[in-house]
């Protein structure tokens, strides 16, 4: 079967904008990937939003918010997608599928999220919804404290890794001086985010708050188009794979350190697409907490487990290395609005494939991956992105 | 293209049903469409959840908490769809897509809420959630008083609807006697409803108790075929159509009255399936309030608009009448667990065309239809499903 293509997108700054609500949002990267595909929005056959929220905003039926964009986009089924971090991901699959079905041939795809107009508390709770609560051992844990469970873990079975997590916090802000869409574009040195102090405190031992991913509005959207309905436009980046894994929630049911959801969904894609990790120009990955970049390293083969922080000392992941990652800044920089971080990563892949990322851009890439991970490595998301060359 | 196939039903009771979390309730009917099925769980190749929640619960990462019926479903994809209350059935038409696009021959869905851990006004608060919030004319309407404005715009337009809308009560009250599964088995004649009164009173005027539907726990769960794949099973229904428009958000964007959602997405059915309202043997419709029944009547062609008491007056819609509406009791009598109900109303139409409904069995019935709608006629999703005769 011909694959899927994304033929345009779109993406808001990400960061806390202020006087923007959910709605605004939708409709600014809705719009600006409309524009991008230089489509009449009646062409549009279906559209899907990829929206977390879980208590934390209330704009209204958030996947009818979309048809706000266009009086074109009346009547369109919309539907919401949520696999909590990945929602956006899970939007993105569920319109590769209405496309595949036959259902749909040109598919809006939006990720959203209002985050900063709530306090830390009220998101802290809100995130930690995407763990398992019918478990006294784990309910309310937060979101750093499972991280931190799996740093203090990965210092018991292989060795301390917080110096490896305080370079991918200086690698990944470093990235983020290029793009102008990033949160947090402010260098920080490998000093200062390897020591606990006033400026960069523990958040939940070990992690440090230079070791967490930021509290961001945003929104990302980009085009599907069929085989067919893709061959009109200008440029096409087809899925040659894209794969979903979903582990148990409940910790006490696996080893979470393990992350053989993440690797699993991996190695499945690299099957698909036949390739290898050495095939890639680039990844999007999702680094909520460094520790969880430094084990994606890992379970995509770049290092053997308990090593991933070879991948960074031999220079492989940094922006002018052989596979670079996160040349976006990543979530840790760039900034994570829940719902729009899997749309966010799709749309900055079509355009890194196609010589359009801007400052980010990785000159001649020509095949990308995003891992996007909802929860403590539950809902898993890859897809290996392919620039079609006319 | 051969259709997707229903092949297994599982439905708890539906109710005030204390010491069942969330994830008791998915895995209870799960458990009982796979039990149903008689497969092994492992042969599922994917899993979606019908959710609606805003706010309402927390057990946790919601689309994960599937995974907890069985061992066998770690690492299979799982996500959550939510259209407010046609969530249940975004969950199966996303499920109908995967198997559509060759990703998936076997899916489970499940739809489930659990309401009633929660007090009247948190509930209250969540449903109005799905109204537009970003519009200081409807912001924080509730749900009755959204379609409170529906009956007496009704009256503007045509006449009176209160009778009518009594008339409905008393059907799906009567109706529900017979369903074991229904959340309020009680008959209620046609004097209390249509009266105000100390035990019938005001809701959201004219809404009196009597015209709104319950606040409920429960969850129901299919099992859907490829066309190979259902031919093993011993029942199969079909999906002959399935449509879904949504609408505007904002009612100043549209003629909420007019239902133009709910027509065009029932129409768009009858032509897809190459039938009229004349070939149907049984209807599950979204009787949320009971002036929302009233107006799928007209909507399905029934009666003329601002003449749908007609199909009540000459009974039509009755259980013993040519199309019996909401055999089940409707979300009236049955119960309104919001995520649950799409998929309650695709779970029982597969067991009225396949001579399992037990006591709300409709004789020889052949052909049904399910419309399932999300917010005020935002979000409106139809099936016509057919018995597979060997």
């Amino acid at each position: 079967m011909n694959p899927v293509s994304i033929v345009a997108s779109g993406h808001t700054r990400f960061g806390r904008l202020d006087g923007k609500n959910l709605e605004d949002l939708i409709v600014e990267a809705a719009s600006e990937a409309i524009a991008d595909a230089a489509i009449d929005p009646a062409e549009i056959d279906a559209v899907y939003l990829g929206h977390f929220n879980s208590g934390m905003v209330a704009d209204g039926f958030a996947s009818s918010l979309i048809h706000q964009v266009s009086p074109a986009l009346r009547f369109k089924p919309a539907t919401r997608c949520e696999n909590a971090c990945a929602s956006g991901s899970a939007a993105i699959f569920s319109a590769i599928n209405a496309i595949r079905s036959g259902s749909a041939d040109l598919v809006l795809v939006v990720g959203a999220e209002k985050m900063t107009s709530n306090t830390t508390e009220q998101v802290t709770r809100a995130l930690a919804g995407a763990g398992y609560q019918n478990n006294p051992a784990e309910a309310g844990l937060s979101f750093p404290q499972l991280f931190g469970i799996a740093a203090r873990e990965y210092t018991e079975r292989y060795h301390d890794p917080l110096p490896a997590m305080a370079r991918i916090a200086v690698k990944n802000h470093r990235n983020a001086l290029d793009n102008p869409l990033a949160q947090m574009r402010r260098e920080v040195d490998f000093e200062f985010c390897n020591t606990v102090s006033d400026k960069n405190p523990l958040i939940a031992p070990p992690l440090r708050l230079t070791d967490c991913s930021l509290i961001s509005d945003g929104a990302a959207a980009v085009i599907l188009a069929s085989p067919e309905r893709a061959k009109s436009f200008a440029r096409q980046v087809s899925f040659r794979a894209h794969t979903h894994v979903s582990d148990f929630l409940p910790l006490d049911k696996r080893d979470f350190l393990a992350f053989e959801g993440p690797e699993l969904a991996i190695r499945r894609a690299y099957e698909e697409a036949g390739i290898s990790h050495q095939d890639l120009d680039f990844a999007e990955v999702h680094d909520c907490f460094t520790i969880a970049e430094l084990l994606v390293y890992e379970a995509m083969g770049l290092a053997p487990k308990g090593q991933g922080e070879r991948a960074l000392l031999d220079g492989t992941v940094m922006r002018d290395g052989r596979l670079p990652v996160n040349l976006s800044g990543g979530l840790k920089a760039k900034g994570h609005p829940v719902g729009a971080t899997g749309v966010s990563m799709h749309a900055l892949a079509f355009r890194q494939l196609t010589g359009t990322a801007g400052g980010i851009q990785r000159e001649g890439a020509e095949l990308g991956m995003v891992f996007n991970m909802g929860g403590a490595a539950v809902a898993n998301h890859v897809s290996i992105l392919e620039a079609t060359r006319a």
